[in-house]
């Protein structure tokens, strides 16, 4: 199978290192372009994140000398993963997707529209449909597909069979967040170390608006719903299991689990009984991995495997 | 006022040390009395915490020459502090009470006894009646009285307004604990650098067991409920504002919180509607002076202004 | 007598808010103005410093409803605490003097300046001695002292008796900084937190130079110099003992030793034989109190004591 | 190549864990034994290791149903890695050795005995001469071979090449070790959080007695020194680069290079003029892969390329 050229918007941030490391040697997919802001535009790779890669692994060699360009749709690729602050991804993702670009956006900006399916392969692959219904819509040859928040992806994925098997009435949950959820340079030494910090803007109304677009039906006709999408398709990024179930009381452990499956399971335990609703637990999940770049990279690969790219 | 002679047993540990500091010029009590176990009695103090004074501040002139004793019911003091482990508590606090003595406890053991009270001030000062009925049945001069887990005292402080006002139907809470609820040496740093430990042996059953307890009604007749008890009697460490509200979206934080009316008071904050319980928000409390010495102290000036020692 | 009035230029800074804490009900200065940036200048400074606001002590009640102003040479007070960024420091330091006022200043950009003290007064007390040359030279009414890098503090305050006793030939310093030293933002989260970041642009050429000058000898006539100043003399900030030495193994630790003296101390410790220099020891201090506007507030009394303001 | 069974002594701790999962899949080594103290002995290591685990990997299949012995020199392998705790360490590889078995020794016991080798295969190759004297010295048909401490190990790659080049005449050196060197539980998060812990007890003395045995010669015959031994032998642990010099002003950090070479490197920065001595620098290690279990490993390699293992 010849690979199919991608490019990464917004390369040298956080998330964007995440992409660049995650597709080194990736199977379907091969890296041709880096794109990033003005100031990064022109320099090599390694020049635009020094002092800035973030990530205990060295810059992967396919990238060192790769030219950063600007984020305009003439990139020399058929689908783009989008990594771009949302400050500026709404309509720098719109522009891809109308010059014909597939565009697998980890950008919080289009996903709540009404025709940009917001995937997790596991969850919800019957949402792909929406795409046809986006292209019709908007008159666009390309579209855009987004992955949701970190905290909503491993939320979800844990309730889904649950609300499949029981069916899901109410959902309280707390979150415990990982400092790269920030983005670099983030949170300030001075404003976490020996604290809790009780507040991210909008946390909290991404996880309710999104869980309940997640957990919907799509009702129109498109692309059809395979029973076990994931497990006859094979994308290569799919978790053997993507729901790991610990039954030691003292798991899951972020230093201990969040690595399993490559980063890209949602891990549950202490699984018990709960005076005020019915059950709880806890889930845990890699949020720069599965809960970011991995995921973005997972819908890649249901798309291509569904044959919309290309 | 001639001050009112009191001991520390296990003043060794964490907690002990906190009372050793907290008990410093205070102005009803004066420590006449150290007690620990074998290993330490007989050390002066300053020897027997040698390389494991934990507090940010010297040890208190006070305790340093101060001999250490064991923890037998023979001290020169009308009062004790527990601060033992559960491991001991238990035996040791029935018998310092037989012999007479008042026994203001930080130890779990006793907490559930149906005759012995588990005291917040601003709570349940009337289970103070439930001395008489400890003392009638089980024949002791002395008596227990007990504070609460360090995370249900925070909890029930800000609960108690609430009930009284609106009634309280279910809580759901999720508690972030500080690392010196544990003791010393505690949790290994291996275990919690970079890392969250997602559970405390027997936490949850001690938050649902005594938060019942407390919010329940004593119905004897016994000490007389005051309306406002603490606000005429002022107890030494009664905090001026024992809930402290804070409008800020990102308060409370502990390192710019957990030190206000020193240490006393519960700081609540993000109040906020809930789509599944009615109202959700944080608290935030010290653990080591309000959530345990400091909650047993003022435990024991409720009961010298109430008439209960000496 | 009655209290001079000062004021704090980049009050809204870590080391600006230091100033405003450690200022609070000192018994010779009083803050009459807070002056900051352009942005800060017309709030209240309870509005400008809103969430940046970062020690764990709330906002000063005296300083909640003072009006910033904008750091120019027309405030109401005979002296300035300077807690200026490096970039803006140099000239608005000089204008101030140039109309009079003394600045008492943390940044660094006059310490080295040969007519400008750069001053401990344990330490180099008669370079005050330098203020008449430096408004004669630049024909200046107020003048400036400065006060050194945080890490030169606390070293030189160590060294200066060992080269009184028995002379100073060569040191080797290694430093562990405090993240507050970078103020704020800072250091990121992502950073140093399960990492040693092991560079800090100019600290080494600042701790080289500025120890040379701290130890000179100030050949001119001035100010006389006493003895032991601060014992006579005795400004409020000046700690009892300017050195603690710990004979314990394990000490000093941040956490055990940072706050003693109320943060003026150096505590020093681990006084041992070195198979290559001749001794070696570990050195502590706090530094944002003793390492910066406890420096500079000792340096200001120490002025007032010698009759150098008004 | 038939591979070599060899067992771990102490697997149940911080590098026996270490070493469990290093030699996983190792293509000379077969782990046929693992033995611990008698608490562990007859439990699946699974077992053994519950709630102690603490390498963020899974345990590796091939040991999990292992069924742990207790250490004595009835295991069914040639060589045993030694991670036994120097309280028993002594005595137990001398009967391992006393018995036959090649023992590779983490541990500080033997290190300083004068028929031991202390062995860096980048360093001291030759050394390794000292185990025959060892043998007729002690009658053994076993022996001990050791790898040096942490710190010292990093410390002299780095110094080595230097002293072959230009000499090596002074050294200062001030550490800041990882808390996984203290084993589990090790250091207690109340002694580290918010700290710097300035005492390890001997480090110093090891440091220093260690660095001259490693850098002294050795005059005996016995195995012959060949120029490059890694390099023309190829152990499989054995790093490309030993030595990474990073020139970048911030490396190496912890977080971005500890695991250059899989661990197995030394990473030297910030090399510079010193006003004092002639150079200074920085440099960087894992230390429970290069600076124990990995160094161990790489030992037993070099140990069976030179033919003196079975």
């Amino acid at each position: 199978m010849k690979k199919i050229k991608v490019g990464i918007l917004g390369a040298t941030g956080m998330v964007g290192q995440r992409f660049v490391q995650l597709l080194e040697g990736h199977p379907w997919f091969e890296v041709s372009e880096l794109a990033a802001s003005e100031q990064s535009a022109g320099k090599t790779y390694e020049e635009a994140v020094a002092g800035r890669w973030k990530i205990s692994a060295d810059i992967p060699e396919y990238a060192r000398k790769m030219r950063v360009k600007e984020c305009r749709p003439n990139l020399d690729c058929r689908l783009v993963f989008s990594a771009l602050d949302a400050a500026v991804a709404g309509p720098v993702e719109e522009e891809f997707a109308k010059a014909g670009y597939v565009v697998s956006s980890n950008s919080r900006n289009h996903r709540m529209d009404a025709d940009v399916p917001l995937l997790i392969p596991e969850v919800n692959a019957d949402h792909l449909g929406l795409v046809k219904v986006q292209q019709k819509q908007r008159g666009w040859k390309g579209f855009i597909v987004t992955n949701p928040n970190c905290s909503t992806i491993h939320m979800v994925l844990a309730l889904k069979p649950l609300m499949d098997r029981f069916g899901l009435e109410k959902v309280m949950v707390t979150t415990m967040q990982a400092l790269s959820g920030a983005g670099y340079p983030g949170v300030a030494s001075l404003d976490i170390l020996d604290n809790v910090y009780p507040y991210i803007g909008m946390e909290e109304e991404k996880m309710q608006t999104e869980t309940l677009k997640l957990l919907g039906q799509f009702s129109g006709s498109g692309v059809a719903n395979a029973i076990n999408p994931l497990k006859s398709l094979k994308p290569p990024s799919s978790p053997q299991h993507p729901i790991v179930v610990r039954t030691e009381p003292d798991r899951p452990q972020p230093k201990l689990d969040r690595n399993l499956e490559k980063g890209m399971a949602s891990v549950v335990g202490r699984i018990r009984k709960c005076p005020v609703l019915d059950y709880k637990f806890v889930v845990l999940g890699h949020n720069t991995i599965r809960g970011a770049a991995g995921a973005a990279i997972l819908n890649a690969e249901l798309m291509k495997a569904r044959g919309l790219i290309g």
